[in-house]
Order: structure tokens, then C-alpha cells, then sequence
């Protein structure tokens, strides 16, 4: 949704005008379309907020929104809405119905991906980044001008599975990590995202099973659904993903792949026990079946190290583990990798080559230079101070002003993961915390298998602790009107104890 | 096939050892298979030949490949030969049956990618790529130099649809190009291959079509594929894409979507004239179905400029308008663009998401740079004089050395699509084709509905000219050989006349 906060997103209509007003609201939509302030994909206004916006009856909003759905431009869905799924007729592109033409995957994908309306006087805790002022811009400037040129090697097609520079270097460096990995073993992506897609193009067919935590990061589990697979999530608590559930599903469902993220879970911040990780271990010997470890955020810890990675207790080659440059503070340089059993690197590396031939030899062996120094640890180090200064902000600043919020004092990465006070739930909260300037993730946008409204997920990591701190205070305010809003009684929070406020 | 030249691909069997020959070949192939001179979608040497490389009767050797079927090592396909589809087991990865997991569109893909075994001493016309000794290298160095530094644009991550000023620089290019584009109308891609993935992703649902030339890149009618989607391939005459036969497949199968290569057609070099685009843009109104035209080719020409793009004449909004970098002497950037009509913008900006987020900024900045200077016009006149000198040095040596191929002298672009003499086949090529040092593309990769195995392809552009005469007097002794093993009398080719030979 493009909407300039001092516009309105839906014109009212005019109550003289003679034209029934359902049609005139209609027709609003429609303009909002024409203009591009609403765009296939986006969610409308529930009909009681929108009528309140409009100074119409609800049933004037209803017989427009029936209208639109008879017309293919907008769609319903219990419990998640009112969705743009067409555009209204334009004359320069009359040919084609476009919006027809769309995969219904991408219309989720887009209900997902644009769920986080962002704007300039917006404080985001929605977006999934670092601040870009903890990047290492002056140490890559000075790598990137002393990489070695004149051989055209920065610039020649790079083989797909990877810059030989860049292999052997991460050879070394996830050494550092527990994990023995040749670098014949390690495939370069062109990020962690590009990662999950080479998986799902070597694994999956339509109709295979994906077993993924549930909640979890809506990029996997849209990347595997867009590969045909059904994805089925298994619950995780404090410990990480629940075992016992995830026992039972592998029973039952035969997947073709489990996705985990043990260490720091996106988006509840869980990390998988050292008694789990064997546990998992046990489970895919058992159903032999691959496990994909994503670990972008293991490095991040605050206080405790996460246990040894499962695949550096991976004896018998069933674990792929993932990495990324993303959240190492290389977040625009799209290089990513997977390390994987010599007998899977034939399709992951085919995979890779039907995905986009190869990464860029340029940002490889800048990543390479960064990797290979001691610019890597001293970077992470700092990033885990100052996310850590941040994660305390927030911690303190939702304790003052949001105390009906539930949530666990995530232990590192970027993330915390709040429940909402019943019946609030994120679909009504978020439009109210827009006007409030304060933008979040709702927790159905994690969720697999539908359910998560009543969770919300903020990034601290890419703000700094005063907008945290307003940040935090606008949420409150959100809250208590939301909550007006559906007739709950504010009542003010009691404070309850450190660990799960 | 990563094989030594000098190292026997399989070990020959002891005829005094007792064990049965059939066996001692079937386990001197999965010795191949752990030593890594064979992987999983490697095709093995015909039955027939293999027998007299090891010096043993066929029937031991097809005893050899109906053992290692029955063992999930191999399958065989007819008229493709037999394939890698397994591995034996290895004590270190034997709680997983790998071979197994893998999707058999993976294994499709490995066959395809895996046909070029262009090793240091073979002349190597499989692969579809300039020589490095064309790219721009120096003007690439300095360009990246001089980029503005500081703010860290060259390390945040991009939006999505790209970076805004390589967007602006692509709008003015296109332009000169015949293409009006805003720099909304324009999605960056990391490179062209992604590209059809973004398509896929936005438009394709299992059990789609999808309609393309026959022959044409591999690459393209396998992303369609491993989306669910099936290909039906258009034939494709002197003149391009049959627009008879486009419109009959277009009535039967209403496809989601048409992908086109009217510039230089990969492989056959065809243009599409400007009659039968006229003809396209008709039937894709008529039928409502968004076209892909791809164009990474059409600045290559060499006597005479293709007719306007598909896009340039779209006056509907039916196309979208695929370039990239690759084929600009940018190969190893991987930047490409998707030109599309506003209400497709949306839906490929999320498909783009999922598949790496972003486009490094890095590579966007520095192809900005390159194209938004006079560098690239020179470039690409350079490149024009060097490919058609490639071109006639082939065109001549195959005239001399290779009567018997039948081509037709390519206006543009990198490949000689030629046609074998009765009743030789690609298939029976190649192998001896690699013994006498020169590798090529088997027309029966192009094929998106089988059949091809009639041609070869030929890339000129990688080599310089006297490595293209000796590669094509090599060719022209193997051609000989094979068809003498064929039985086929060696009748020397009398000359044709120039256009067809």
C-alpha cells in the first residue's frame, strides 16, 4: 500500500451526488487503484474501520466490497480480510487482465512481503535489517579498492558453485565455527534467500512435504510452497522446535525436507537445546531425511553461545547448513552458502545454475576479503554490542509503555517476539499503529498454517535506542486504542517478571 | 564428466580374476562414481562403445548397466542414452539415500548443464559466452573506481526492483533502443536467468503452459518446467517462430504464457520478421497472453539491424521486455532487467523478492556506470567486429573441414546451428568428438518436446579464430570417424551454395 499519509487512501463519496453510495465507494477503490495508492496484493480496511474513515454505514461498505468481489478485483478471506486480487479496466492495458494472469502464490507472497508499510515518519520495528550505520562501509571501501585486478578475475563469469577464493575461505572461517567442511562441500549463493530456493529447485517436487518450525521466517516456507510443496509447520517453545511434535510429523507426513532455525529462531528468538539438536540429529538418521540448518544468526549472542551447530555433530552427512552474509553486516553484497554432503552438490550446484548461472565474481571476492580478515570478528563483535544496547532499549522501553505486552528477552539476534493482550490481535492493531507512526509484522505472516494473529515481531536492530524508545511509546498509545476500539477496558498493565514480560 | 583425458573413465576388467566381467564393470563404474570422475546426471558411453574401450563383448557391458539400474545407479532413457541417477553407497553419507531425494527435474537439468565437458585441451564451442579477452575489463576497473563512495550505497541493501539510478541510466538506454520505459516500468533482475525465474514465480501454477520456439535455450524452457508448468515448443523457421503453428498451439493449449527470442533465436539464430511481429502482437491480444520477449542478442548483429523489438511496437501492454548484461560484455556482473506493463509490476517485484531479495547495489552502480557512459556504444561496436570475425573464420573452416554439416550463416549473435549428415546423431558425436579434443552442444538439449538429435550448436564468440579452424578441422575428423563406425560411407561433402551449407 503507497499511501501518503496526509492523502486518503479511499475518497468519500458525496451523500447529494444522486449515484448510490456502495458504487461511489466502489468507484473510490478503484481510483485508489488507477492511482497506484492501492496495489494488487494489499489488504483493505476492515469494513467497520473504513466506514468510520468514510462516515458511511457499514452496509455501505459491504455492498462495495461484494461489488468489487463480483467485479474480480477484490477478494475475501475469513479471518485474513479483504485482499486486492484485479485491477479495474485501464485503457492502455484493456489487452490483458493482468491481475488474472497472476500465480495465486504470488498474491500471498505480495499480502506478505507488503505487510510492512514502512513510510519516512513511520518508526519500523518491521523490517528485518541492522541499522545501516553498523555496516563496515569505510572497511569495505579499503578491501574494495586493494581487491587484485588486471586478470578481468573481478569481472569473468564465476564458476556456479562458487569463486575459489571466497570456498576456501569460508572453509576456514566455519572451521572457526565447529564445522569441518571442504570447500568442495560449500556452494555460494547469491544470498541466504537465493539458499532456499537452490534447495527447494535440487529437492522438491509439487506435492512434497516440507517440515518447518512454525512460526517461522515467511520466506522459507513461501519459497517451498512456491515449489509445490506443502509445508506443514511443528510448534517450537523456549527450547526450540518441539521434538516430540516434530517425531510425530515426520511419521506422518514422510517430508522431503526439515527446514530449522536452531539458533535464534525467527522469529521467536528460541535456540534449540544441546538435548534437541542430538535428538534432531537422531530423527533424520531415522527417517533419512535431509535437515536444513539455517544459521544466519548463531554469531549474534548477547549473553550465552548457542550449542555446536548440528552440522558440526553432523557424523553422517544428513544435516545442509546455511549462511549468509546478510546478517554478518554484508547485507547488500548478496552472498550466501550452503554446505552440504558431497553426494547433494551435483543437484545443489544445478540448482544454483538454473537460478542465475552463478553469483558475481566482484561481490564474491570482496566477501571473501572481508571474511578472510580480522575485520569479520571485530565487526561482529561491535554488532553484538550495539544490538545488544538496542535489544535493552526495547526490553525497557515495551516494559514502560507496553505492559499488556507478553514476550521472552530474546538471548541475541535482532527480534522480539510479543503476544498481544485478547482480544487484540495484529489485523486490527496495525492500521491503528500506522496512524500512531509505529510500524510492526503481524504474526500471521509467520505462520505456515494460518494462526499467529495474536503475535506481533519487532526488530530492534535497525534503530537506535531514542526512536526505540518512542518507538515503543506509540505502540502503547496503539494498543490502548485499539483496544478502546474493541470495547476491551484499557486496563493498565501490572509489571510481572524479567524472562517472559 | 570430470574426466582426466589420460585417466581412464572406467577400469578395464581382469578376464583371470573369476568374478563375472558384467559384475567387475559395474563395480569399476561405481568406483567412477566415488573417485568423482562421474556424478549423478552424467550419461555413460553408448553400450557399444564402452565394450571396445574396455575390450569386452556388449552383452557384457549391458549386463554391467542392467546391474547398476536394478541398484538405483543408473536409468536409461531411449534415444538419450543411459544416466547417472544414483551413487553407490559410502560409508560416510549412508544414512541418507541422497541420489534418491533428488527432484527428477534436478536430474533433467543435470543432464542438460552437463552435456558441455569442455575440459583444457578440448576446443570448447559448448559454451555460450564471449571469450574473456572481449570484456571490458580495464573500463570496468576504472568505472568501479570512480564510483561515488562514502554514503555506503554501494553496500545497503537495493530495493527490491532496483537500484534507482541504474533504473534511470536503463530508462534512457532502452529508449535509444526504440523502447519507451519508465523507470517504475523497470524490474532488475541478477542477471538474465533470474529473470525467468521472476516469471515463473509470478504467472506459472503446476499443471500451466507455456509456449516457446523449438529449439531454444534450455535454460529458459527448464525454468518453466521446474515451475510446474509445461512447455510446448513452437517450431521455429528462417523467417522465426512459426506464427501458423503459434497460433494453432495458442487456440489448443492457452497457455499463461509466450516466451519468444526474436533477435538471433538461441540456437538457430532465426529473426523473427516484421511481418510475423506484427502477427505476434495480434494473437497475443486475440488470446489475451502476456509475451515474453527476450532480447540479449539483438545489438549483435552483423550486416544488417533486427527489426523493432516486440516491445517497442506494444501499444497493448502485452510484452515483457527481457535484457541483461551478460551478452553486453558484462558477463560476470549478473544484471538483467524485465521491462513489463504497471499492472504486472507489483506481482514481479514479489516474485523477484523471493527469489534474492535484491540485486547487490555493488554490480548495479557499476553496470549503471557502464551503461549510462559512451563506453558501452564502443563496446558493443568492438564486439560486433570481433564476433563476425569469429563468425567467418567458422563459417570458412566449416566449409572446408565439415562439408557434410549443413547450416545457415548466422546475421548476428554467437552460434552456428548445424544440421549432421544421415544418419549421424549428436548423441553418437560427442563422445568421439571429445576424443579428437573439440566439444559442442547437442541439438537435442534445445528440444523442449525431444527430437534435436539431428544438431549441433556451435558458440564461435569464445574462441579466437585459429582455435575455431583447428576445433572445426577436429570436428570434421570426428564427424568422419563416427560415421564410419556408423557404417555410413565417408562420401566427401561436395560444396553448397553460401547461405545453407
Amino acid at each position: 500500500m503507497r499511501q501518503d499519509r496526509n492523502e486518503p487512501l479511499i475518497d468519500r463519496p458525496d451523500p447529494s451526488s444522486g449515484e448510490a453510495l456502495y458504487l461511489q465507494v466502489a468507484r473510490a477503490v478503484e481510483e485508489a487503484l488507477r492511482a497506484g495508492r492501492l496495489q494488487v496484493g494489499d489488504r483493505l480496511p476492515a469494513e467497520r474501520e473504513l466506514a468510520l474513515d468514510l462516515g458511511v454505514s457499514r452496509t455501505t461498505v459491504t455492498g462495495a466490497y461484494q461489488e468489487l468481489q463480483a467485479r474480480g478485483i477484490l477478494r475475501g478471506h475469513v479471518g485474513r480480510g479483504t485482499t486486492v486480487v484485479g485491477t479495474p479496466p485501464d485503457a492502455r492495458h484493456a489487452a490483458l487482465p493482468w491481475a488474472q494472469r497472476i500465480a495465486p502464490v504470488a498474491i500471498e507472497g505480495m499480502q506478505v512481503a507488503y505487510t510492512a508499510p514502512d513510510g519516512p515518519d513511520v518508526i519500523g520495528f518491521g523490517v528485518g535489517l541492522p541499522d545501516p550505520r553498523l555496516y563496515p562501509v569505510e572497511t569495505l571501501d579499503s578491501l574494495l579498492a586493494a581487491l587484485p585486478r588486471g586478470d578481468g578475475g573481478l569481472y569473468n563469469p564465476a564458476p556456479a558453485w562458487g569463486d575459489p577464493v571466497l570456498r576456501e575461505t569460508l572453509s576456514g572461517w566455519l572451521r572457526s565455527r565447529g564445522i569441518r567442511a571442504t570447500p568442495e562441500e560449500i556452494l555460494v549463493t547469491t544470498g541466504g534467500q537465493q539458499g532456499l530456493n537452490v534447495l527447494a529447485r535440487a529437492f522438491l517436487t509439487p506435492g512434497d512435504v516440507v517440515l518447518t518450525e512454525s512460526p517461522t521466517y515467511p520466506g522459507a516456507f513461501l519459497t517451498f510452497r512456491w515449489a509445490g510443496a506443502d509445508v506443514v509447520g511443528v510448534p517450537v517453545d523456549h527450547d526450540g522446535v518441539r521434538v516430540d511434535a516434530l517425531e510425530e510429523s515426520l511419521a506422518r507426513y514422510r517430508p522431503k525436507l526439515v527446514y530449522l532455525i536452531p539458533a535464534f529462531q525467527n522469529p521467536t528468538g528460541a535456540v534449540l537445546t544441546a538435548e534437541r539438536r542430538r535428538r534432531v540429529l537422531e530423527l533424520a538418521i531415522q527417517f533419512r531425511v535431509p535437515v536444513v540448518e539455517s544459521d544466519l544468526y548463531g554469531d549474534l549472542f548477547f549473553e550465552q553461545e548457542p550449542p555446536a551447530a548440528l552440522k558440526a555433530q553432523d557424523a553422517s552427512g544428513v544435516v545442509i547448513y546455511q549462511g549468509g552474509g546478510s546478517k554478518l553486516g554484508l547485507p547488500g553484497l548478496r552472498v550466501g552458502w550452503l554446505v552440504a554432503p558431497m553426494p547433494a552438490m551435483a543437484a545443489l550446484t544445478v540448482a544454483k545454475t538454473f537460478e542465475d548461472l552463478h553469483t558475481a565474481a566482484l561481490t564474491q571476492r570482496l566477501a571473501a576479503a572481508f571474511i578472510g580478515s580480522p575485520h569479520v570478528e571485530r565487526h561482529l563483535a561491535r554488532l553484538r554490542v550495539e544490538c545488544r544496547v538496542r535489544r535493552d532499549a526495547l526490553v525497557g522501553a515495551l516494559r514502560q509503555h507496553c505492559p499488556r505486552l507478553r514476550f521472552r528477552v530474546p538471548g541475541g539476534s535482532y527480534y522480539a517476539w510479543a503476544m498481544l493482550p485478547a482480544p487484540l490481535t495484529a489485523d486490527t492493531l496495525l492500521p491503528v499503529a500506522l496512524e500512531h507512526g509505529v510500524g510492526v509484522r503481524p504474526g500471521s505472516a509467520f505462520s505456515p498454517n494460518g494462526g499467529g494473529a495474536d503475535h506481533i515481531r519487532l526488530c530492534y536492530a535497525a534503530l537506535p535506542p531514542d526512536r526505540i524508545v518512542e518507538g515503543a511509546r506509540r505502540l502503547g498509545r496503539a494498543m490502548e486504542q485499539a483496544l478502546a476500539r474493541l470495547g476491551a477496558a484499557p486496563v493498565p498493565g501490572k509489571p510481572v517478571s524479567a524472562g517472559v514480560v
